[in-house]
């Protein structure tokens, strides 16, 4: 069991406003293992908050561009100090990370590579990212590498704003009219194959025993949660096959290309300039 | 000289952080001058807002993509609370004005409506705009409408923010390297035609007077900002020839009909759902 190699954590406490700056000034140098751990919750949270960001000028109500946009510079948030402190292993920094990998260097799952779909689609989605990040950065939150701990920390608060969120949009929606419930089923019934891969565990996360959360175990209380909302908003859990996974070994949907395409074009059309 | 033809105005005092709910739940009541004026400060606010959001998943550093798409929201919130007070005057909603408007209804100026380009263009956009509102909120500040006023105060705190933003990246663009100095100058001369529109007088803002801002008195204070921010930035003062104007009379670019497409799309297939 590691803490996770730093070289130095004396700016970095438990329970502290962790910013991307702040780990980035800390001089903390991870070790590969644990950098490989954060950069995977990095991706998801990266391609999530691109997937999200879409719909700001495109949301059914200002209201909602608003808090889509919001959930979007969150989710960006948690990139950003994921991606900042894994890039420590290797002297890297977030940009380097998110702008020069190329497409099998990211390790998200399916899920957040998803196209946007109808807004059903995207409740659906982060109704389910949303309960599952809930779990695990309150169990990080007891993380022994303490930046990871602080970052989970950090991150739930706002992660519980998605839940109730997402919550509140499944209630709606489920309970609302004929045409709403039909197309909030329909987007629960397309993400829901893609659900199974956020809680596989692997040879990384066996490795990193008290560092990393275990994938499994956060899934009881996801089924729980899921089985409240879908009830409370008169919807079915959906029975359909599980898809292929791969997303953490850099096998990738087609449309992550597309994603990356958008959003690394500016950034390598002129590596190191001043912008 | 009116004050707005208020119905009540007991929930509105100036200086009051003022929400759309709050405007929408004060049970107030614009006449129409003010409902025309209140709705082109909007359009300008709600087309920029949603020009800028396409940098979301684009911009060259993830930190950028944060601001841009906070300043996004800010302006989002702006446009919201400006066309919620301007509802008022016919019993519509912000999305009512937002979603089920035809072009020629929309009163923006040209600047905004302009295709993103590149990083440059962008800033230089935001250079000009928030500069421009800066100075129009500060003068709102002091209407005799005190909706208006107290939208102002809050919209003015805000924009203070995106001058400072705008002005940075100016000084680190135009005193950066010869391409990127090379490119915001480029920004520069293309927006540069679409200033004088934002000075313009007309009938609406004379019959006003004491309630709107007369957008000639807010030329010489924008002047000397800009003159100062071009100095240390190194960036010439483009004399180019101003524009067609025509914005705050339905004349629009024929870019406005693709916002409008993508931003109203999602709300006409659906009117009056529940989503």
């Amino acid at each position: 069991m590691t803490a996770g190699g730093f070289d130095s954590a004396t700016r970095i406490s438990v329970g502290q406003a962790l910013t991307a700056e702040d780990i980035a000034a800390a001089g903390l140098h991870a070790d590969e293992d644990v950098a490989r751990y954060a950069t995977r919750l990095g991706d998801d949270a990266l391609i999530l908050s691109q997937r999200l960001s879409w719909w700001i000028s495109r949301a059914p109500e200002l209201e909602e561009d608003i808090a889509l946009g919001n959930i979007a510079l969150d989710l960006l948030g948690h990139a950003r100090s994921l991606l900042t402190y894994a890039g420590t292993a290797g002297g890297k920094t977030e940009d380097d990370l998110a702008y020069f990998r190329d497409e099998d260097d990211f390790t998200c799952v399916h899920l957040v590579q998803l196209d946007p779909g109808d807004f059903g689609h995207t409740i659906a989605r982060q109704l389910v990212y949303s309960l599952y990040a809930y779990e695990l950065y309150t169990a990080l939150s007891h993380s022994d590498d303490p930046t990871l701990a602080a970052i989970a920390q950090k991150a739930v608060k706002e992660v519980e704003y998605h839940v109730d969120h997402a919550w509140q949009w499944a209630m709606r929606l489920g309970d609302g009219t004929e045409e709403s419930h039909r197309r909030m089923q329909a987007g629960l019934d397309q993400v829901w194959p893609f659900v199974d891969e956020l809680f596989e565990d692997d040879d990384l996360t066996d490795r990193l025993k008290g560092v990393a959360v275990q994938p499994s175990s956060l899934r009881p209380a996801f089924d729980d949660a899921i089985r409240r909302v879908l009830a409370e908003s008169t919807l079915e859990l959906p029975s359909v096959p599980q898809a292929r996974t791969g997303g953490r070994r850099g096998e990738h949907r087609e449309s992550l290309g597309f994603v990356l395409a958008e959003m690394q074009s500016l950034a390598r059309m002129h590596p190191g300039a001043s912008w």
